[in-house]
């Protein structure tokens, strides 16, 4: 599907909190919260989901035209009811553009990024805005260590359009798949009509994220690496042919995994986990953001985004840019 | 677009809740409800939205090969992470099927009818089922009574697929447009990051639906009422070439605006909210699927979906089916 990134919007929150700062509040040392999960430190955020997104879509906007959609790719709501698009275009000040959002916790951006493809291949839409804003540590469970350390909050934006015809860019592959033997791997129980926060059967740490990190390590592993040699097979290519791999920041762990089970060069594999923590939906266009801004991407490179989400669900889409 | 919905599926929940009974929940009289929301029986599932769902999907997917997509297209998910569609599939003992949420509350059928048929017309599914399970009722706050006796259960799914050459159905038009000045028109403030359930501050109430009922249907009507000749022009139809009109089902006096204001004739105009409340984004696919399965629609007939949901938003799809 021949469509381009024309434009790209960031908000990293500018408060930053260290490792050695929540080891205090998890009850483990920096060294093991390193160990465990990767992440030295995490940004936390003092304004709310809908600001954070709609800071990363005025950037990726810049002066240009308005969309003609705006897709909210996140794991987490702002609210149960209206879906949190909604909110982006009143704090971007728009109105009239139809918005909604697209889940599957935190490979939302990926499975959005294949629909605008498909609703701008099909002449449905011109110009969509996606934006993923997620805001992990207002739902961390201090009881659990490692997750609670895992978290961080982020937000990232692109714009999608058609590619004129001197373009080469494109969507050339894209695959998921979704496996509900592991839907209870990683889960925030509440929020909707399973726990409702009315029942007094709900508890605290049914509306906090938890996960069996091993639980998740041990399924994702094999479904990553089937996948990505799946994708270079039906594509003809080899490691080598791809430029750039933007791994869901899930662990530091299983960034590594890319490298070690994977076989990419190290050079290759995009790590922002250990300065930003997994961002849920926001860890993939945060590195993909980032790495088109510091002119890691160029144009006809071929970027593979690929990881896990919470179903369990793996994805992967690759692009030349 | 050329697609074809080759299944249908609807769940009804068997326990009926009359409006003569809710009265004494909210403290108003049977006529009254009656008078203001067109309610006269709800029905009360007491099954989750994930066995709800899964019961339409199975029944619409019948003795069929498997889908290739599950899209959840509900107003409010079974909790926050995973997302519903990873549920519906464990309910219905599948696995490995992509899948994942599409959400614009009461809209969300509408949407994922549009973004569906774009998957299919770009080759990039073949067979998409839709699900859409509402259990409005957990959400129900009795001191605001409108909304309260409103509120119903109920779930449908649609099997889409592409077109034989023979087949002349297909999504002849789609639009929809979002006021973010009614952001707060409908809302549930809680179960996101906005107003947290861990939060001492959030109310009871924040988890809980509410809505401005004047508010919404004087910027509604409006904008249903331009939306509809929009897409009438735009289609080169007239109202009497509308063979049947399928409102999302908000209230009894949103349904007879199709009537008095839009000048449909009455036995055009799908009325399911006396019987079965406002059962949030599963109203729609209901209304479509009982007028399927009572024969009220042949081939080659064209229905009109159209409604409002919280955002504010409209939006219509015009199919020939």
């Amino acid at each position: 599907m021949k469509v381009k990134i024309t434009g790209t919007g960031l908000y990293l929150p500018p408060k930053v909190e260290t490792s050695r700062e929540i080891s205090m509040l998890i009850g483990k040392s920096e060294e093991w919260i390193i160990r465990k999960s990767g992440v030295k430190e995490r940004r936390v955020s003092e304004i709310d989901v809908d600001k954070m997104g709609a800071y990363a879509g005025n950037e990726a906007l810049g002066d240009g035209p308005l969309p003609d959609l705006i897709i909210n790719a996140s794991g987490v709501p702002k609210q149960t009811i209206p879906d949190t698009s909604t909110f982006y275009q009143k704090e971007m000040g728009l109105k009239g553009i139809p918005s909604f959002s697209i889940h599957c916790t935190c490979l939302s951006f990926i499975a959005a990024f294949h629909t605008a493809s498909s609703l701008i291949q099909t002449k449905a839409y011109k110009k969509i805005l996606i934006i993923s804003a997620d805001r992990g540590t207002r739902g961390r469970n201090f009881n659990e260590p490692e997750s609670a350390s895992l978290l961080g909050d982020g937000a990232a934006a692109i714009i999608l359009e058609p590619c004129n015809s001197s373009d080469s860019s494109k969507l050339m592959y894209f695959k998921m798949n979704t496996w509900p033997e592991g839907a209870h791997l990683t889960e925030v129980r509440g929020g909707g009509t399973n726990k409702h926060p009315q029942d007094p059967e709900t508890l605290i740490s049914d509306n906090l994220f938890t996960m069996d990190g091993p639980g998740i390590y041990k399924i994702a592993r094999k479904a990553v690496y089937k996948l990505m040699l799946n994708t270079l097979k039906s594509t003809n290519l080899t490691k080598e042919d791809i430029d750039l791999v933007i791994p869901h920041q899930a662990s530091g762990k299983a960034v590594e995994a890319y490298i070690e089970t994977g076989g990419f060069k190290r050079e290759k594999v995009v790590n922002i986990v250990s300065k930003f923590g997994n961002c849920v939906a926001a860890s993939v266009p945060m590195a993909l953001v980032k790495s088109i801004k510091e002119k890691k991407i160029r144009r006809k490179d071929k970027i593979l985004l690929i990881g896990t989400g919470a179903g369990l669900s793996a994805a992967c889409a690759l692009l030349r840019y």
